[in-house]
């Protein structure tokens, strides 16, 4: 029979779900937030995520559910398992992306590399921490940050005062030591519910203001250790965790070859977009298997090298639409996908793909193709 | 503007537009013929494309009008490009895809190879042809026929008396004579209304029954006078008839390394499937490009070969669906495609593409995945 996925979560990762669920023959179904979201042609629903009897009816029809984003309440989803209904990721796994001091604490017990951190629960822990720290450190609130919100970089307990006075009673912020790092990595890996998995080879990612603007697939100077550190690590937590699905893994590499792990995301993940034109399997097709409980596809690179280059919406960016004609005929070898999303500055609208084999040729292509939008 | 791209038919050529048209921001809106159609997720309106009113009614919110099918008769055609609607391939061009006689006697002005061939009204005129063709001939209706339908092998005027019977007043059989070729050709071309265009490599195509089943890309063994003389025949035809979008040639390699033309499609094609997966830009996405006027994409193999290989319905068969695990888990290289239709025998439901530099290998890992769905 048909498979039905239903993604709750209408932004860019469930719409591009939908090419490879139509080629695959697999009914994929959208709890959207809104009207006229990204997602939208697969949208059969529109309502609140965090409202229990919203995602109930919204997964009446469907035989597995998963997601767009990580801020379904864990209430929510444990509702829906006591039910029966397949969650994947299920709750158990998706609070080590949805809270980082639940996933520091989970990684350290698990024996992974990470900064230093601490659970912090007023100025003066904070302020310790940093004094032990060398000057520095860096304060995330443990819940709802993405793209740089929720992260500061602080030299003093009190720089964190409006954070801890916003905490409910008993929480805390977490404290990470400032890590001198040379690159930052992403290493993603696809697991099944029957626990099969499949990785992806560990990627450069390039952050720009906290957003990631650039990914260069493989890693360039990978050496064998850090491809097989990278993918021993992206292992370790999707069994430890029991994910389903994607887990993309970010990676900090140091001065001195430590690879230490900065963020979890259980889901398709920006770092990986390279793999819809530049791998044997894109990530949200094998997002779909693994989700399906369906055998993993190959991961291997189709060239060389791909680069993806974000494109993100700006102040003088009329229509997306608009920029297309110009960018394709300049790069008629970039691949362009765009989110459906109004162009917002600084917002994520679209990326750009480009494959070869010579490195320096496909960065420039990338970038060239990429700053048409800007 | 974001472009709205309509679509009249709703087949399995539709449905492979829609993956292209979300990742590129393209509207796409579908005329389907009926309820649950392969391009279901797309179909905006149901209904007959014969009756002028209701394809008059569909195209009203769409940019540009293209086709899933060349059934759409000339009057309807003819009304909407007087009525200002940009519809590629225009009618005059899409008659010698409609018609294979004013197609042949196209070619015949334009200079392209052809077999011989004539006009008959009667079993005397064809047993006249067949006489001065070695005693064997193809009989084909000039209108109407897809895979392998309308077309008869005959060795006697009167083995065609029944299409002579129904043919109306003044209108005549198109006759062939019967190409000893030693292998199946198709060669891609996409064509922009500007004008500009861009050439697939020439690929290798095998038909069982009529219907094609097997295309390797590029072409094997292709001498470098093959690869120009068929991407001259590509464009020759493609300008010379004012295509617009993608045009596909079916061709014949003969004994004495003659290429004669067999049929024409106007639209994304069985034999290039294989670009969905294993050229920087798949047909599907070349053909919106050259409708919506956008500039045309690099066509270049992303790996040494691509083999695709039919999926057609057969009488042991149940849910395509339930084929996937055991296919999937044996060829986790495989890009498998399912057109979502009931698997009628001989009915093509799907198919598979397989990429990588060992022909041999490549082959028999797509054959090899194909047949879990025999």
């Amino acid at each position: 029979m048909t498979v039905r996925v239903g993604v709750i979560g209408g932004g860019q990762l469930a719409r591009m779900m939908i090419a490879p669920a139509v080629e695959l023959g697999l009914d994929l179904r959208v709890l959207a937030e809104d009207e006229g979201m990204s997602a939208q042609l697969a949208a059969t629903a529109v309502g609140d995520y965090r409202d229990l009897e919203t995602v109930k009816a919204f997964v009446r029809d469907v035989d597995v559910v998963t997601f767009d984003h990580e801020h379904v309440p864990q209430e929510v989803l444990r509702a829906l398992v006591a039910d029966g209904v397949q969650v994947h990721p299920g709750p158990d796994a998706l609070q080590y992306a949805q809270d980082k001091l639940v996933m520091r604490a989970k990684l350290a017990e698990l024996g992974v590399p990470q900064p230093d951190w601490a659970a912090v629960h007023d100025a003066s822990e904070l302020q310790a921490f940093i004094a032990d720290h060398g000057g520095r450190a860096v304060v995330k609130t443990p819940r709802g940050g993405y793209d740089g919100k929720g992260v500061r970089v602080v030299r003093a307990g009190l720089e964190a005062s409006d954070w801890f006075a916003d905490l409910p009673e008993g929480e805390a912020l977490l404290v990470e030591e400032m890590v001198s790092f040379t690159r930052e990595l992403a290493q993603q890996i696809a697991r099944r519910p029957s626990g099969d998995t499949i990785s992806y080879p560990v990627v450069e990612t390039v952050q720009r203001g906290g957003v990631c603007a650039e990914v260069i697939a493989p890693a360039p100077n990978s050496t064998r250790r850090l491809v097989e550190v990278a993918e021993q690590i992206g292992r370790t937590i999707a069994e430890g965790v029991g994910v389903t699905g994607m887990l993309a893994v970010e990676l900090f590499e140091t001065d001195d070859e430590r690879i230490l792990v900065n963020e979890l995301a259980m889901r398709p993940h920006n770092s990986g977009h390279w793999s819809q034109d530049g791998a044997v399997t894109g990530q949200f097709e094998q997002h779909l298997r693994a989700v399906a409980d369906l055998p993993l596809g190959r991961t291997e690179p189709l060239q060389g090298w791909t680069v993806m280059v974000n494109i993100l919406g700006g102040p003088q960016q009329g229509s997306i639409a608009d920029r297309f004609a110009p960018a394709m005929s300049a790069h008629p070898e970039a691949k362009i996908h765009t989110y459906g999303k109004a162009p917002r500055p600084g917002r994520k609208v679209g990326h750009v793909n480009v494959s070869g084999d010579d490195l320096d040729d496909v960065v420039y292509t990338a970038r060239g193709a990429a700053a048409h939008f800007d």
